[in-house]
């Protein structure tokens, strides 16, 4: 993203997308789109897309008023670099753009008008559902906090976003019916798994591994899986919906075997 | 706008779009539908869209980080009643949800999809302005200022959006070229007209009659066209804008009268 150096609102929107992580949702969209078996042009722009909805959702999350995040990605946070108006104002401006990069790169993917309509609506239901995550992930008490309610709060904070990255990469693979639900159901529980390995990482990785602080969400008194289960309960949870997420796409056979890698680096990753 | 009463999301978003106002720019979308002849269908849902965007925005404004405004439209503002994260985060769902009640909206009034499609690209260049405007204006210094920097600043935060309204009526309205161009013109000096109002109001009117604190922006210091110019100044450069907004439509003819009664309006209004 090219921008103006006197331009502090384009400066903080290419930090926030520019700044290094995992890039785990748009790697998402075009590995679907790949298993699929489509071998033309990848979809980047709508992996973008789905990149900048998240990058958004974490300079939000990383406010004062929310987890009050000094470090991420290695880096001080937006709000610690730019201010928290910058920050809150590019995060706007970020998912505005991102509302535009989808519409276009479904063009771009040859993705029917119907199809493209159907997608760009469902991206206002995932932003609500990410932000509804987010309100209820701030408000979670562990006294009264057990499994369903945790996986129900992550379920729309990260699943969501995870279930949309595969609805794109099959949409723009021009895949519907069974094949979309079970990549779906492997998204959801993806996602699901991703999130509890984020809390175990908090615990057991360094700062210089995860980008982040470490013993955060503890400090912070989050609760999270290993808040409520334990480490081993949370990584016993991990593996059980890794192995969810596998058996969701078995019957898509051998030509889904990236997928199955993937969810071994999500259940195994150190970072 | 139904929504679930345990729901504190969807009821800080309710609040935010329904909690009054005078509607400016929805009204306009619909006047500039009207003026050029169009008696079918009102564009509702579009002009509910530019509300819905111009809403969020002030969810935002109000923030403590940028205006800390208490007051707004005759209440507690969002974030005084929900709390900050709840603020934040149903102001980012109100942008997602308008970028796709404009998208329905156009399809719905009938637009074209090259022209739906230039349009909803539009509305991202257009919240990206009017970040850049409230940043630029939340750093304006009055020493430093002056008449066409304090334009430049508000031409953002306030004229592009007015500017977009007329753009999307006339759209719906099947209007283009030169008819277009004079409506444009109209909105940018009457959004400029109605920000120089909005500060002379901040001086004169009660918050009785504006729903906001009164003598807020001498409070906290801002860099205003009143504390730039003064009180007589900023009305004469208030009656100028109007009249340069005037004359721009008047090659329109008769039919547009009702523009000329709505800038009027913008000009002589006490709340």
């Amino acid at each position: 993203m090219a921008c103006d150096r006197q331009d502090p609102l384009a400066l903080a929107m290419q930090q926030a997308v520019c700044g290094g992580g995992k890039r785990m949702r748009p790697v998402f969209v075009l590995l679907v789109h790949e298993v699929l078996g489509r071998t033309g042009r990848q979809p980047v722009d709508v992996a973008c897309a789905v990149e900048m909805i998240h990058a958004a959702s974490l300079v939000l999350d990383d406010l004062p008023c929310m987890d009050d995040a000094a470090i991420r990605r290695g880096r001080p946070t937006l709000h610690r670099v730019w201010g928290e108006a910058t920050a809150i104002l590019a995060a706007f401006a970020l998912l505005a753009r991102a509302g535009e990069v989808l519409r276009s790169g479904l063009v771009a993917a040859g993705v029917a008008p119907a199809h493209r309509d159907a997608l760009t609506a469902r991206l206002a239901q995932v932003v609500e559902t990410l932000c509804r995550g987010q309100l209820l992930d701030l408000g979670l008490v562990e006294q009264s906090c057990d499994l369903d309610r945790l996986e129900a709060v992550h379920a729309q904070k990260t699943g969501a976003l995870f279930a949309f990255a595969a609805e794109l990469g099959a949409a723009c693979a021009g895949v519907w019916g069974e094949e979309r639900e079970a990549l779906l159901a492997y998204a959801r529980n993806l996602g699901l798994a991703f999130q509890v390995k984020d809390d175990l990482l908090d615990v057991t990785a360094s700062q210089q591994q995860t980008g982040k602080a470490q013993g955060r969400d503890a400090a912070l008194g989050r609760t999270t899986f290993v808040s409520v289960f334990g480490v081993e309960g949370a990584q016993a949870l991990c593996d059980e919906l890794i192995a969810t997420a596998r058996d969701a796409i078995a019957p898509l056979g051998g030509a889904v075997a990236l997928l199955t890698e993937f969810a071994d680096y999500v259940r195994t990753r150190a970072a």
